[in-house]
């Protein structure tokens, strides 16, 4: 059994911020070459106006496919009913709806105040569907637009969607957590609701992402989402990856002897068929370009 | 009074491991603008010969210049008696020896066995002159050459450079590291040697640097080696940076309220100055590029 559980989300909140669209089949192959590597969980696409972004017009597809890999937990993200009716009916295992902390992100993001998005978390679950509920956090940890967010406020929120999720997740949406607040935060929140609280969502863009997984897995977290080559990095800041790189992350905790049930060869031979399928895109991390340490020894 | 404290080590081993020549007059301004920034250390050359490492063929004009900022604790790498003779000649405030774990690297690097470099630094200790003498345990977190570096070996340099240096530090040199064993190593040799263990220096080779320096800083740690931009990064591997990047480590630790007495816009400032100085040469690191968080406030 793990001691880490790693939901690789690249191929929607990489995706959807890569300059570069990929093509619904290189999309197919490369997700079958992260289960294939151990991925047991994969954020496959959202359900958003396709009109919006095309990157991800082709969900429903991708979620099928997905489907047919055994052992799989398909995930995608829905912004409102509407999203979530259609994850429904393509068969997506879990459904992940953004809340945001913070009231000006939210309202950019899915012209929703938080609570209102949080009535709309409310609706989708008491339809009582055979689908997993997951209430993430947004922003949980400042916002480019507000600056500074509540920490009560993300408590408020994360008790408010435990009330009716089948999970709680907390995500660094813009890259402003330390590992001190990461800790304090997870911490705060765990207090309240308990085994509710389960993924943590960090992005690198300041440097400090995986240093913030750490402390997250320190205050006892062990679900963790994370992108493949830091896919979907900003374009104008070269090494300001978007999400934390799974190579790097996956490497963390293997070398620190904390099981992920990944193999690192089979991640870099789907980090290949990454490349291959978007490749004008920007693709960090460091392990696969550093190689493995003489001697490495995955944990057991 | 800072709650720890950074030695830049960017004219040194960034520089050393450059692909571009930075000119004697540009080291200096950057070197001004790094102690302006608040750096109140800087390791700013080493004494080797020029003709294996030509970067380094104008230390003794560089600690000369280094020596007449106000406040600056000027640094300087020697491997052997004769590099320490020059150190001591030029000026330098504190000297570091590089001291491996690794018997293949030692004797690559130095053409000593690791006993033989114990007693090569006891030789210039022994000479009683008025410098800082510091010993880094190299490659102790593992090794290029042969893999594995034995824990009890670490311990027993630690040890052995403990009884005549003014201080140890633990170096990551080829970025093979983690947080755990990280812990465990600083904590075994901190049992052994107590406060002469002063300083970390970590590699971000894959990726790992920051959450190395929060591990070593969760145990005790107060004194941390970086270079800005991580200067001298791979140059096969982008983004596979070199030493962990100063303003992305004082990022880390400003904004976890921990001081560093050091101004991360001044910072940016010489990173510009860097920049101009070898424009050729990557350089690395988040947090300049994307900008501080809105709200950012430095520790008090």
């Amino acid at each position: 059994m793990p001691n880490v559980h790693i939901c690789e989300v690249g191929p929607r909140d990489g995706l959807q911020n890569a300059k570069h669209l990929m093509p619904t089949e290189a999309k197919k192959a490369w997700i079958g070459a992260l289960a294939a590597a151990g991925l047991r969980e994969i954020e496959v696409g959202s359900f958003v106006p396709a009109k919006l972004i095309p990157a991800m017009a082709d969900t429903a597809d991708i979620v099928s496919f997905a489907r047919t890999i055994p052992g799989l937990k398909v995930v995608a993200l829905a912004p409102n009913l509407k999203g979530f009716q259609r994850a429904v009916e393509a068969g997506a295992h879990k459904i992940t709806f953004p809340v945001s902390a913070s009231r000006a992100h939210s309202e950019s993001n899915v012209r929703m105040t938080p609570d209102q998005m949080i009535e709309e978390v409310r609706r989708c679950a008491e339809l009582k569907l055979p689908v997993e509920i997951e209430g993430a956090v947004s922003t949980a940890f400042g916002c480019t637009l507000q600056g500074e967010v509540a920490e009560e406020e993300v408590v408020r929120i994360a008790v408010a969607l435990a009330g009716f999720c089948d999970a709680v997740a907390l995500a660094d949406t813009v890259g402003y957590a330390n590992p001190a607040q990461v800790k304090r935060i997870f911490s705060l929140v765990k207090k309240q609701i308990g085994k509710k609280l389960e993924g943590a969502h960090f992005h690198d863009t300041r440097g400090l992402g995986i240093a913030n997984a750490l402390a997250a897995y320190e205050v006892g977290v062990r679900n963790f989402d994370s992108s493949m080559g830091g896919l979907g990095g900003c374009p104008f800041a070269p090494g300001a990856s978007g999400n934390v790189i799974t190579e790097d992350l996956v490497f963390m905790f293997e070398s620190m002897g904390v099981a992920t049930g990944i193999s690192m060869e089979k991640l870099f031979a789907a980090r290949e068929i990454l490349v291959k399928g978007i490749p004008d895109e920007p693709i960090y991390g460091h392990t696969p370009l550093a190689g493995l340490p003489k001697g490495f020894r995955a944990a057991a």
